[in-house]
């Protein structure tokens, strides 16, 4: 029985990773959890799942929560300490499904307990990468993808020897404004930018994938996860999401990961892996329903935020932190309708560039830099 | 250092064996091999590779090479038993890429000798599947696949648990004929069959390839080599030929292996299973130059040799071997005119309906049925 943290249970990734545990009950039990502001749905995962522990997002979370009443006893905390305590509380396995920057230390705890981690919390390896990988080398513990795309290529490259790696072709479905040509982009709203053609999931990351900035994180995330360089990483239109991503190898052979867009294969091959187990609720994909795979070169122009990606993570050190963080900011003012779409990718220029990259950054310089660039942008929102 | 044999050297996988060893020099080095009737060619072959032993088709071809002037000394044989030599002489790899029956035999020899096999030759597995993994079991030798659709099921499967597999998915281009409706293959030529859109192989398997008795071959091939029950092996229509094949997973994973129809890679990755060599003059592929990928279900009547396959292959016994050699003389009919396009499934069904298969035959059943039903398709072809 493997025990299992959730960080971000009420989430997307929270909510399909439970549903996981429900197929396998005999397998997985869920000790742990944190939740941001959905108490409600927090209470009923409570019920179902009986956690010896709970982080709620704030103060008044935690009020209303602790205000229910419940058949089992656990514990409960709040704010970032009870955020770590929650990633390793009696748990062997965490799934670090929290969103935005505040999902770093956590995973570091839990690297440094020997917990092996499921990221699908990209902004840990996009501001940190090198840290959580030098932690998790360090104390010899293992990270693994669940982003579908990163979870393909991983699954690609079992049983594969690094050296033999010739190219990772992350796969795109474009997001929601894909048909439309960037002068197209001017008055789109946040209805049609939350409007994803393929994947239901939370609301920032649609936001990214319209932009592409989603794609860009998983470039920078590839890269450190595989230890690949960015002239080795690809970006590959894919409209149908079918082909989850892919990897070429030196002899020109191509290994690809396909399937039904359905977030808990990936999940549920971190959490079984290198093991499989079966998972009949999902749809077995069959090629000749879907009749036509449709593939496109990513344009970098049209896409300025994929561009900013790649431009960040070569230079490294605190500018894809600046690129997080200026994203991060962007985004929600978006969603707030405080700004149009195409300012996201303006303010994050601008953040990007006023900055002078700091080399091999440590944890203050880049929560220093995170803070300093929120102010930045909440300047220039002012 | 590798020294390998090559049966069939002169035919289309044998040159493309030859040309994956010309770019490792380091790697591998050509011991033995067998021609056919192509003496020029085979000459080419001796002064470039020089081999120690070389095996002729007939008497004939072995008189008229004897008659060559050779830089270096080699043993020369013909017939079977020269064959049988070949397979095995100073080698510690067999690539068997010969055409038809014939190529049982050697494969078996080779076994013995504990020396890998890759197994161009699918009438080896087509007709004696039991006989092949027994004695491969047995003596402990493993068997690799060289046809691009095995050898991307294979790849697929590197790593992973066979109990986790559910299904395989053999990808078809559809051959010559692809385009063309049933009842529109009445009066075709052989030149016209001999036109494969996708690939450039030998006569025989490019007709194999137009009735689809080809990809018939690959799924009893595939249920030997992978230890698949039928049922969990489908054909699916992929005119690109760039997926090679594919294998669904019990999570409803898909794992899948493309690349440019260039026969260099599979051979390749028997020869250097489980490592990869760099195959720089192989042609990367670049799905968004493809544009589209497309699928469609292989309609079993429409394609009858396809329907014919499964039901031998489910039966066992005998009935596959019937299959193999009533299409080995139907085909070469076909090819000397002596009867028209769908007249080779009529004589394959004539054979099988009036076979009684016997299970679990011997070597010596296999061939008396083999000889016997070449005898029944002479008899009505006269």
């Amino acid at each position: 029985m493997k025990k299992i943290s959730i960080l971000g249970a009420t989430g997307s990734i929270g909510i399909q990773t439970l549903d996981v545990l429900r197929c396998h009950p005999d397998q997985f039990q869920l000790v742990s959890m944190s939740f941001g502001s959905n108490v409600e749905q927090a209470v009923k995962i409570i019920n179902e799942f009986k956690p010896e522990y709970v982080a709620a997002g704030s103060k008044e979370a935690y009020d209303i929560l602790s205000s229910n009443v419940f058949s089992h006893s656990f514990s409960v905390g709040y704010g970032e300490e009870a955020l770590a305590e929650a990633a390793v509380y009696k748990a062997d396995f965490l799934v670090n499904a929290l969103v935005g920057s505040v999902g770093l230390v956590p995973t570091l705890k839990a690297i440094e307990e020997k917990i092996p981690v499921a990221l699908a919390n990209k902004e840990t390896l996009v501001t940190a990468g090198h840290i959580v990988k030098e932690h998790a080398k360090r104390y010899n513990v293992p990270l693994l993808p669940v982003d579908s795309e990163h979870s393909a290529i991983f699954q690609c490259l079992h049983g594969e020897q690094p050296k033999t790696i010739e190219r990772l072709i992350i796969t795109a479905s474009g997001g929601s404004f894909r048909e439309k040509k960037r002068e197209e982009l001017e008055g789109v709203t946040v209805k049609e930018a939350l409007n994803h053609p393929n994947w239901s999931m939370g609301a920032k990351i649609t936001i990214d994938s319209a932009t592409m900035m989603n794609k860009g994180f998983e470039v920078i995330e590839a890269h450190w996860l595989f230890d690949i360089p960015y002239d080795k990483i690809e970006v590959l239109l894919h409209k149908e999401s079918i082909i989850h991503s892919m990897v070429e190898f030196k002899d020109r052979s191509i290994l690809a990961q396909l399937g039904s867009p359905d977030m808990r294969v990936p999940i549920q091959y971190a959490l079984t892996y290198p093991d499989r187990l079966s998972l009949p609720s999902v749809k077995s994909l069959n090629l000749w329903e879907v009749g036509q795979l449709n593939f496109k070169k990513a344009d970098e122009k049209r896409y300025r935020c994929l561009q900013f990606a790649f431009e960040s993570g070569k230079i490294g050190g605190t500018m894809p932190t600046v690129l997080n963080a200026a994203n991060e900011m962007a985004v929600e003012a978006f969603l707030n309708g405080r700004i149009s779409f195409l300012q996201i990718e303006e303010l994050i220029e601008s953040s990007l560039n006023r900055h002078q990259a700091i080399a091999r950054p440590n944890l203050q310089d880049i929560q220093e830099v995170d803070k300093e660039t929120r102010a930045f942008v909440q300047s220039l929102l002012a």
